[in-house]
């Protein structure tokens, strides 16, 4: 274990890795190690590059916080979350699809009761999203719990407007007897992901486009099903197909109609998979 | 760009990458977003455990500050450190080897004036660090920034020791005219790296041995040559083939002599490489 080099360490790596007691864990790490020092000796990583990726890493950390999850939205723009979500959600035709999280899924979100809007004090057109949410069967499943949350007119989640922003535009209900859930909000556009933390400078320095088409992000759960993270997107909206995270589903977009009142409405039901357990 | 799966996505982002400006920066991120997915797929990765690495690198992350480096000692025990100093360091026989910098240096130490102690206060064995700075051709460098950092007889840096703890076992001086340096410090002991983060937890869950062979970490600096960031180790420490971090090199390892006053004496010459440009 003396005089490692480009060519010997990674082995001794590994070899030290097999004393790791969960085999879970050891395989997990032996082919991160594997694929880490690819990258490295591929690129010939220089050491002003891995002090910058040092750097880049730690922003990305301490930009996260109890709300805000910076890493989420690094792994986002990699393209991981999808590939993750993806191989782990190869459904059945009929259930609704999964798509990413996002980095600004918050598990205390405030309860919705009686007419309460989501979108509380934020400005907006009018919009209601209405629906179902059932089994591959057509059951209704009563009582299941739909949390939602968007942006605000302005493009900006609650959490990115700093500490002691009351929470707008997310909320938690339930379904009634007949499946059925019912959320009084306002219109969200398209939006730009957050510009002002490191991501947001890799975005810049990548000239990726930063745009994500108009969508309303939902977390679906009931007691015997398997829990749905999604998104309804907006049909014809101009960045469907160049989503900044690459979360884009067919069977997620809908029209969003606006009625004679001038509200829109986005009706979209949920169909839930059965856990295995 | 809708419908993106497992199969699908990594071509997807490799074609966004294909718009980034600066050539470099492109060739890195396509080879990390190739071997990131590959580990994903791979390992076919779970939403729990996407999940847990995300709160893994932000628990890193958050672990850094100005001072302690958590993801440069992630870097160290995966061998990526290693990886990247030795295939930049490739030198010719006769130069003084590289290795990692580890998590603890820090730029602004204090300057050593006088016959003022490394150590400070620290009590400990005194030692008495000695040699010579010069070239390949044994030309004496006169003037060259020589800095040195240890952990104190406790196994601990000063930065590991909380926001306003003086500075000790670290500093800087000049050699003199023949390229001579002299450093009065304490004898210090092998220690385990940093088990109260969460790369230690990781080291535990390893089930890794986390301790380093007796060093001191130098850096040694002067115009018209590379800086040398290296270690010296000392002879006969029992884990110098064990080490945690995958640094030592045979040829930094060297007796640690008790004189007959009963201090610790050890002698080191670095030999410089000249700059290219």
């Amino acid at each position: 274990l003396r005089n490692l080099n480009q060519d010997t360490i990674t082995q001794a790596v590994i070899a030290r890795l097999a004393g790791t007691p969960d085999a879970r864990l050891k395989e997990v790490m032996t082919n991160l190690v594997q694929h880490l020092h690819a990258f490295a000796r591929e690129t010939r990583l220089t050491e002003a590059e891995w002090q910058a990726g040092i750097e880049f890493l730690t922003a990305v950390g301490q930009h996260s916080d109890a709300d805000r999850q910076e890493f989420v939205l690094l792994s986002d723009i990699l393209g991981l979350s999808t590939l993750t979500v993806t191989q782990n959600h190869d459904k059945p035709a009929g259930l609704t699809e999964s798509t990413v999280m996002g980095p600004f899924y918050v598990a205390d979100a405030p309860q919705l009761s009686g007419g309460a809007k989501l979108s509380a004090d934020r400005p907006g057109q009018p919009c209601l999203v209405w629906g179902r949410v059932g089994a591959i069967d057509g059951a209704a499943i009563a009582g299941a719990t739909v949390e939602a949350w968007h942006c605000d007119g302005d493009g900006l989640y609650d959490i990115q407007q700093g500490q002691g922003e009351q929470r707008h535009c997310r909320g938690v209900l339930q379904t009634d007897a007949q499946g059925r859930y019912q959320i009084q909000t306002i219109v969200v556009p398209s939006y730009p992901v957050t510009a002002d933390g490191p991501v947001g400078q890799l975005l810049g320095a990548m000239a990726s486009q930063p745009w994500r088409p108009a969508h309303i992000h939902f977390r679906v759960s009931a007691p015997g099903f398997e829990t749905l993270v999604t998104h309804v997107y907006r049909e014809g909206d101009p960045y469907l197909d160049s989503d900044a995270v690459y979360g884009v589903r067919e069977s997620l977009i809908v029209p969003w109609v606006e009625d004679t009142q001038g509200r829109c409405v986005i009706e979209f039901d949920f169909v839930l998979q059965r856990s295995l357990a």
